[in-house]
């Protein structure tokens, strides 16, 4: 068995410890006789591992206790028309910090089902190269509530802050974020949220499975005409289990909550071992004379690292010479081009050590 | 390793060589280097799984070309909010068979999304002990398509024939039947159907996926204000790959598809199989003075065997019996009691037999 470098961007690499452990539980968890697969997400068992996952990732991110916590299906896709069906029940009208791709499908499903979207700022005329600054932000006098995307994936541009969502009168609204490819990558102060939703296959487990975090104020402001599945409050009364949820993900989710806790040491852990895997990359792109990362500095992705090559010409050399090292899913997105090495959670910090000695014989032979 | 019999109603038994398989691929796939979880849903490797599943779909149940075949989310629970926003675009009313708990449940959506929905027949009247007969089914004028339950799972209840879908005036409307737990149990003819759906989590692979199967004509019915990842035609032109679809439960899904086709021969060689399980558990049950079946001899489910003991006080030792004996998840839904076994496809003969000799064993003892 061979375990290469995975720089993929989502569905991404997932602790060999994690894999390990479902490797050896797979055709009998634990004596039981069957498989996690095969069992009822009714059974004692099973909610126990369900029940298991939630109070650790409570825990982790010291979720406070007037949060819910769903495990659900869709990705952040589905969250893209679950948010505006849940919270604009009262009217008003979603509010958005435009920052990249992911927010921009954000804001076309909201426009698209519910007419209307306010951008209360917008990173579009630096090519989103920085984030809006607290001072840009201006939400609509009817806004419901401010949604943004930490951290774009693609552009690999990542808030420094995060926002205040505050109309024009003063008054406060829900601070919505779409968290999928940076949840679970340091501490968290939720209590600043509404609500913060991420798709598993990046932080969390594979994909087929999101986690909403929602307080518990906001369950009552659903629009009557939303798809029964969508529903904050009808998934939190029914523990997730409206129908059957997607147990497997959710058991892997909760084994990669443990390794989290247990091999990593908890989150300030984890956000120190991700502070120097990104620095060091980051150095080694600045350092360089054929690498080039566009974001200014405070905005740069520590989950998502885009790089050009001064000669695109060399773009396809660069990817086979990787893939034959051992160092897999280097290409950017399809969008964009150039080259994304990302960083989540599961990539040890020798898999990002691999790639900058990579990086720099590949420049010294190429370059 | 032990592995039970697990006569679970879902999440239900998968085929243990697929197990097996998905146990030796899951840290290193096919010396790749990387878990299929791992891998993008935009990579070669990964597309070639994916498109592999289908093909070996569209064999077992020789889907005609002008069909298109979904890979998705959310179970048949999103698909009872899918159907009729995809086909009620042209206006008309959703007119549904209502023969159990499911179909109740796509009824109550319909409804609750659109404001209306016509029962052309209803089996509640006997209990939900016989289907109705195709001379009881009166669609409505303004019928746009007819959706019944092919089986219903809780009751034990299954269709012994394929409705037609005709309106008062003659004209002819789509048929859709949500076959979650009856898909792949034998030979299908898709062409009398405008879609098919099935949640994965009993003859498919695990919870979390679920399969359309949709006629190409009927791509373009669909509601404008539809939530986008709802969309057939959407879905179709990206190849189910609107979003990050659950690429771990599709490869399983392909897993299974290659075991029917490998393993069992195809859906007739599995029709025989399935029919002398189910065969054998009724002249068991009817034979006996302590259990007891209601359902009509020709609508009696394969695929799902509710039975009742003659004194429910001895319901709580059978099942704990059963469960010593390794006879796991007998136990019937919540809210009918007594019993109920599953024999979906990946319950092997060997465990309905040791079922019967262990009911033989009760009676004699208990009885």
């Amino acid at each position: 068995m061979t375990r290469h470098y995975n720089f993929c961007a989502g569905p991404a690499a997932l602790p060999a410890t994690v894999l390990e452990r479902a490797r050896e539980e797979l055709l009998d968890y634990r004596g039981r006789g069957l498989s996690v697969m095969e069992m009822s997400h009714r059974a004692e068992e099973y909610l126990a591992i369900a029940e298991q996952a939630e109070a650790d990732l409570r825990e982790l991110l010291a979720i406070p206790a007037n949060y819910r916590v769903l495990f659900t299906q869709g990705g952040a896709t589905l969250q893209f028309a679950a948010v505006p069906y849940n919270l604009l029940g009262a009217g008003g009208t979603a509010n958005f910090l435009y920052t990249g791709i992911w927010g921009k499908k954000a804001i076309g499903e909201a426009r698209h089902l519910f007419g209307s979207a306010h951008i209360a700022a917008s990173s579009e005329e630096s090519g989103h190269s920085a984030v809006p600054r607290p001072s840009d932000i201006a939400l609509s006098a009817d806004a419901a509530y401010l949604h943004y995307t930490a951290n774009e994936t693609i552009g690999g541009l990542e808030f420094d802050y995060i926002p205040e969502a505050v109309r024009p009168d003063g008054s406060e609204v829900p601070l919505v974020c779409d968290m999928s490819s940076s949840i679970l990558s340091g501490p968290l102060d939720v209590s600043r949220f509404g609500v913060i939703y991420a798709g598993a296959q990046k932080n969390i487990g594979p994909a087929g499975l999101v986690v909403v975090i929602v307080r518990d104020d906001l369950l009552e402001r659903a629009r009557p005409d939303m798809p029964s599945l969508f529903g904050y409050k009808a998934l939190s009364d029914a523990g997730s289990m409206i129908n059957t949820p997607a147990t497997y993900s959710w058991y892997l989710a909760g084994l990669v909550f443990q390794w989290l806790k247990e091999d990593i040491g908890g989150l300030a852990a984890m956000d120190a071992i991700n502070a120097r895997k990104a620095e060091k990359l980051y150095a080694a792109i600045d350092g360089s004379g054929l690498y080039a990362n566009p974001i200014v500095l405070r905005n740069r992705s520590r989950m998502n690292v885009p790089f050009v090559l001064a000669d695109d010409r060399l773009d396809k050399p660069f990817l086979a010479e990787a893939e034959a090292a051992g160092l897999l899913n280097l290409q950017g997105h399809r969008s964009v081009g150039g080259m994304r090495a990302s960083l989540y959670n599961a990539v040890p910090e020798e898999a990002v050590d691999a790639l900058i000695a990579f990086m720099a014989d590949f420049e010294q032979r190429r370059g």
